[in-house]
Parts: structure tokens; C-alpha cells; sequence
């Protein structure tokens, strides 16, 4: 937990009021906070900044002088497709898309999709996912996620409305490389040099371009996609790119391939 | 498991045997191969290849037609140096650095590392880490791992040793972004494009750029380096760079900033 995120009830004009017993405990555990020392906080949805601890008990933490005079970072403009993984990588997936920003999840069926996966419990605590990884990333805004069962009907209808510039899918057997896209979708970019940052060599102004951030990224789970995925989501506009010889977990191949476009 | 490794004593000048269980159990289990069916096979240390399945019983799976022809691909020169985290999550690191091409790993003590960390019963089984990533990533090259429970003396006296062109090292707090980074240390690179990834558009050829890999990337555990650990570092020639506002996962952060130079 690099801040702590409350609903806007938990707030008062001048106050607020911390009650979750993960919260507590992470405050008086790992950071062994104590009465008087300053918090980072957030209200959900809204600003981040910091507060005072007031007072402390094992059921409660209240907190003052709550200062939220910060915006939370830009959401990665994307959505990611992602194939239901297994239950188990589902907790630390949501955490990570969440973390590094991104605005839009869909999870979504594959052929290598086991059925059981939607009858996983963990599905009804996405919420609490989405919640640790704001607290992780230092974000407010919530990813809005979407549950897909049926692949071929959202491909087919509903891809292309989502696709307000080019889209990826990861494919570990596909000809054009991630580095090669870059490349080809590559923009000018305004970078805001501080002086730690100063630029010394002329020559490389002729740098400052970046690669456009898709509108779509869609990610396999383990064994990716099958051939006809791959062909149902080319047949929409969806190019897929590999990411060199080796072949990452899903939980390591989001964080490689959004990686790229960190703000 | 994306392909099965085996030690060079598995192997003879026409047949190769698989006796470790978990690797049957895959093939039977997650695979359901059969008798007479190809697997993608390696031989730890050589090259990569294929192999059909001759014989299976619960114990053994004997090969036959073994043929191993396909090289390796390239490490990432590079040394992680890499703060020890909590074991739940030495594991995946290990296997996420190994499968991303990591030809050199340090784990190191650090402020923020908890001494019973350096107890943990994980640590006797970073072979088996290993492995499970060589796996993943279908590499056959272990990267070299080296513990160093003292930093400053590591830092002060072996660093330089390891830094043959730049280092730097992740910290959510320095005032240079990665992106920033990338643009200051990036250097020609040659593409080969395939004909699906040909490039249409003459503009894009003054972007055949690419940052050059650090040759030491230090990474954090929970709650990041301490200011006299960045110092120290920083003293040494280290760059702290920051990978945007969004504070990452250990496991996170290593994928996106490696991600940067996938083959």
C-alpha cells in the first residue's frame, strides 16, 4: 500500500475516517504508524494527498488536517483484452492492469479458457483487487471490467467499437515483432525536460517520438491463443505481435508489453 | 512449460529420457501427449529442439528421434541486482528473470530486506526456480545468480566491476524518467523486417533507434531503496530513474522495465 484509498463517506470536512481492518493493520503493522504522524491518503475517485493521524484504535483510525489537493495520474487510454486466467494469477493480474493505469478490462473466454475458471470465487472480489492495486499504483480511479463469456460474439460485434486507433494482440508466433510495430506506429512527442534531464547531445532531438498507445491490447493466458482466435481478431483489425523468442507468463507479458507505454 | 529441459545425462546419441516428475506429469497431464507425438524439447546448457515420444509409463517417458538444432536465443546482457524479497515472491522473480533472458542475477540485502528473509528454505531451491523459467521463456542458459548479503561493500567494491557500459537503478522518486533515459542513451539499431513488417512509410526510418541495455539494472524490494542506498549507488555511476508517477510490484517492475529490451 503506497497510499491509502477511502470511499468519499469515510470523509467529513475536515476529517476522515479509516475502518478497514486490512488498512488498519497495514498502517499499524508494516508502516507502524502512530498518532501524529502524516499519512498518504485518497479519496476513491478523487484526489490524493495526505492526513494527520488524530487517533488510533484497534477498530478505527481517525485522521485531520486531510489535505487532497493532488490529481490521480492518467489512465492508460487502453483497453486490455485478457483471457481469464487461472483463479490463482487472476488476484495479482487485476492488481497489475489496475497499478500501471489501465482504463478498460475485459475478461473474456478462450479455447484454453477451462470452464471452471468463471465459477471461481475470486470473480466476486474483483473490487477488492481493483482496490490494491490503486493502493499499489497510487491511483483513485477505478478500471471499469467487463466479463465476456463468449469470445467469438464480442469479437465479432463489439471489438470494433472499442478500436478508436490500431489494436495488438499478443502472439508469440507471429511474424511482425513488438519492437517493429513500435516502429511503425511511432510519433513525435513533447518531452518536458527538467534539468536533472537535460539533454546534452543535439543529436538526439531526433529521438523525441514514441510510439502511439493502442486502443486495444489483448493478452492470451497460459497456452495464448489458438489459431482461429488469432484469425477472429485479425479479421477486425487486430495485429498481432510477438514479443521476442521467449515466451512470458501472462502476469509478465502485460507488465513487458504496457511497459512500454509508462507515463 | 513451453518446452521440456533435460540434463545433458538424459540424453543418448539417439534417445533422451524424462524422469522428473513434474515434467510427466505435464506432459501427461496438462499436454496429454501420447505415444508417437512430438514434444519441443531442450538439453539444459545446448540447444533447443524436438523430440517424439516412444514410451510412456507413470515413471519415465523415453524419446526418440531427438533433434536438437535450434540455438538458444541471445541473453540479455545485463545484471539485475535485484534487493532480496519476501520468499513468496523469490520464486516468481526468479522464474520472470530467467524466462525474460536475465544473463546475470544479484540478490542483495537491502534496508527494506527483513533479515528472515535470508533464512528462507526458497533460497536452497533457486536451481529448480531456474529451470521452471527456462521453461517458460524455452531457453536452455541458466543466468548466473550470486547472493550478496552485505550492500555497501558490494556496492563499493564490486559494482563498478559489473557496469561496462551504463547502470541505473528503478526508484519512484528520481527525477529522471526511464522514458526520459531511454531517449538520452539511444543509439542505431538495425532491424531486420521480414516482409509482413515492411515498412511503408520513408519517415519512419530516422526512428531506428533502440536504448542501448544497461549493463546493471537495480531493482528495489517492497517499499522501494532507502536515499543512502540510492547514494551509494549513485556514487558508483548509477542513474536513478523513475518508471512514471505509478509505484509497481517488485515482480511488475522488473517485467516493464526489462520489457523495454525484449529480443
Amino acid at each position: 500500500m503506497n497510499c491509502i484509498l477511502l470511499p468519499a463517506a469515510n470523509f467529513s470536512p475536515t476529517h476522515a475516517l479509516i475502518d478497514a481492518p486490512r488498512q488498519i493493520e497495514h498502517i499499524s503493522k508494516v508502516l507502524g504508524a502512530q498518532v501524529g504522524e502524516t499519512l498518504k491518503i485518497g479519496q476513491l475517485g478523487g484526489n490524493l494527498g495526505t492526513a494527520v493521524i488524530d487517533e488510533m484504535t484497534p477498530a478505527k483510525i481517525q485522521l485531520c488536517d486531510v489535505r487532497l489537493t493532488i490529481e490521480p495520474p492518467p489512465k492508460l487510454d487502453v483497453t486490455v483484452v485478457l483471457a481469464l486466467p487461472r483463479p490463482k494469477v487472476l488476484r495479482r493480474l487485476v492488481m497489475d492492469m489496475t497499478a500501471i493505469g489501465v482504463r478498460d478490462i475485459v475478461l473474456i473466454n478462450s479455447y484454453r479458457t477451462q470452464k471452471s475458471y468463471w465459477q471461481s470465487p475470486l470473480l466476486a472480489r474483483l473490487d477488492e483487487f481493483v482496490l490494491e492495486g490503486l493502493q499499489q499504483g497510487v491511483d483513485t480511479l477505478v478500471p471499469r471490467i467487463t466479463l465476456q463469456k463468449r469470445f467469438k460474439p464480442f469479437v465479432e460485434d463489439e471489438l470494433a467499437s472499442l478500436m478508436t486507433n490500431c489494436a495488438i494482440v499478443a502472439h508469440p508466433y507471429s511474424e511482425l515483432s513488438l519492437g517493429q510495430y513500435l516502429q511503425q506506429h511511432a510519433q513525435p512527442t513533447v518531452y518536458t525536460l527538467n534539468s536533472a534531464a537535460s539533454i546534452s547531445n543535439q543529436e538526439h532531438k531526433q529521438l523525441h517520438m514514441k510510439s502511439a498507445l493502442p486502443s486495444v491490447v489483448c493478452i492470451g493466458a497460459e497456452g495464448g491463443w489458438i489459431d482461429y482466435e488469432i484469425e477472429l481478431l485479425a479479421a477486425q483489425g487486430c495485429q498481432a505481435v510477438n514479443m521476442g523468442r521467449r515466451v512470458l507468463r501472462t502476469e509478465a507479458a502485460v507488465n513487458a508489453l504496457l511497459g512500454q507505454w509508462l507515463l
